[in-house]
């Protein structure tokens, strides 16, 4: 018998549907990128995308996209769900996320049965050149045990993922950057509840932003304008393996490129976003 | 003096203005794929993005997102603008493009001016690898001579552009795959008219499938659900280089990766699309 008691991810990105397409949610301050600040996006996409799949008999996001208006603040947000179309494989659907009489976030998916998904599978993609996982560091707890130090307090968002991460990829913590933009190692939720894929869309956008590993002083924070999320398969048990890249800046605009594997060794995200380096 | 007679893909993308976001255009038959049946997507991306920044300061499009619902056919067609979010250096503009009672493609795109952007500059991403262009094949001329020794007839689009192209590129067409999921080569319009940053949402969609020079029977055609371009700068005059690869295909869903690159060695393109193997 399935648990019936929800995991924290699904608690925190749980909807009331009010009807006419109407839910309301709320913006749980856990997910913050730092402590009381707004949340991190891909939680607000996932919060989004569970009431935009709430009617349709397809509950996999294969392709969603979010254009960032204003962040939210946590606490309770509207959200109003058009189904743009509904096909045997696909429905499309646009949705728009609401506080304070504000809009937020303006998104469009399209969600399948990836569960009966049967075409032919083709895998020429080089899988990821991480570390063993007994090989990378605890950053969790790393960064748990840096605040009690009185280091800068640990993320909130940080504590929702069991995350390890190579020794080299945590460097620019402490002033040692890669020296190019790159971000990414192991994960999988800190409750041990299962990755479904739903949640793989917080994972497309959970890490530090790979430009801080580039050691360049111009790049500081870089608000996302769009994110776009696409997934191919609901993942298998354990961690998932990550890598996001930023390679191309331009006058202020760059990409973070974001791909996830899961324990099979299947691709199971391709993300990429639009960001801009903050004046 | 600006050349006051709009070349061909400023005519075959006009749009009407008929009041309170409303639009009307016209699907010309010269951006079908084959002759007759249905435009590009890249071509309608662009006739709908035409639409979304009539009434804006931010003539760029610098993330724009369209789900593919149904083709449409050469005629006339509505499209609905909704002005999502107006800000100083970005507007979010949502669009619906119908045609004969019936939604056809829904957009979601944010716009600037990139001839303002004046944010930080890095490039750490390699450029492409293509031989000098002299050295590449006219893939223009090519196709229609073979149309004329009675092999299929040119795609109408292949003759909006100017394309020169890696011999090695085009050996799928005679039977000679390259083995890995790549396309792409030179390109310019064909009339000579220079490129802006809408013409750049067709270039993102012009070549053949990058799966037609894998080699593998299984696939053939290969239907976008969503294709999501991304543009940095408006192009320099000359021919832009480009590439186009699918490098992993699950249970049927595959991306589509693309960048473009101007005559002055900038990133002015990056695209990506989800498609599906067809049954």
């Amino acid at each position: 018998m399935a648990d019936p008691t929800p995991n924290r991810f699904e608690r925190d990105t749980a909807v009331e549907a009010l009807g006419t397409g109407r839910y309301r949610g709320t913006v749980d301050p856990g997910w913050a990128v730092i402590e009381g600040a707004a949340p991190n996006g891909g939680y607000v996409l996932a919060l989004a995308a569970r009431a935009m799949r709430d009617a349709l008999p397809h509950p996999d996001p294969v392709t969603v996209t979010a254009h960032f208006l204003a962040p939210p603040e946590p606490g309770p947000v509207d959200i109003e769900v058009e189904l743009v179309r509904s096909g045997r494989r696909h429905s499309t659907v646009a949705a728009k996320l609401w506080q304070g009489g504000r809009e937020r976030t303006r998104l469009l998916g399209t969600f399948a049965d990836l569960g009966a998904a049967d075409g032919p599978t083709r895998l020429d993609r080089p899988g990821l050149d991480l570390p063993p996982l007994d090989d990378c560091v605890d950053a969790t707890s790393r960064s748990v045990e840096r605040a009690k130090d009185g280091a800068y307090p640990a993320p909130p968002i940080l504590m929702r993922f069991d995350h390890r991460m190579p020794a080299e990829m945590m460097g620019w913590a402490e002033g040692r950057p890669l020296g190019r933009g790159e971000m990414g190692g192991y994960l999988r939720w800190a409750d041990g509840a299962p990755m479904d894929t739903l949640g793989l869309l917080v994972v497309a956008d959970c890490y530090p932003p790979p430009v801080f590993n580039m050691g360049d002083s111009r790049l500081g924070w870089v608000p996302t304008i769009e994110l776009t999320v696409q997934i191919r398969k609901r993942p298998a048990d354990g961690y998932l393996a990550t890598r996001f890249t930023t390679e191309a800046i331009t006058n202020g605009y760059l990409e973070e490129d974001g791909e996830a594997w899961d324990a099979d060794g299947d691709l199971v995200v391709l993300s990429r976003q639009l960001a801009l380096v903050a004046r």
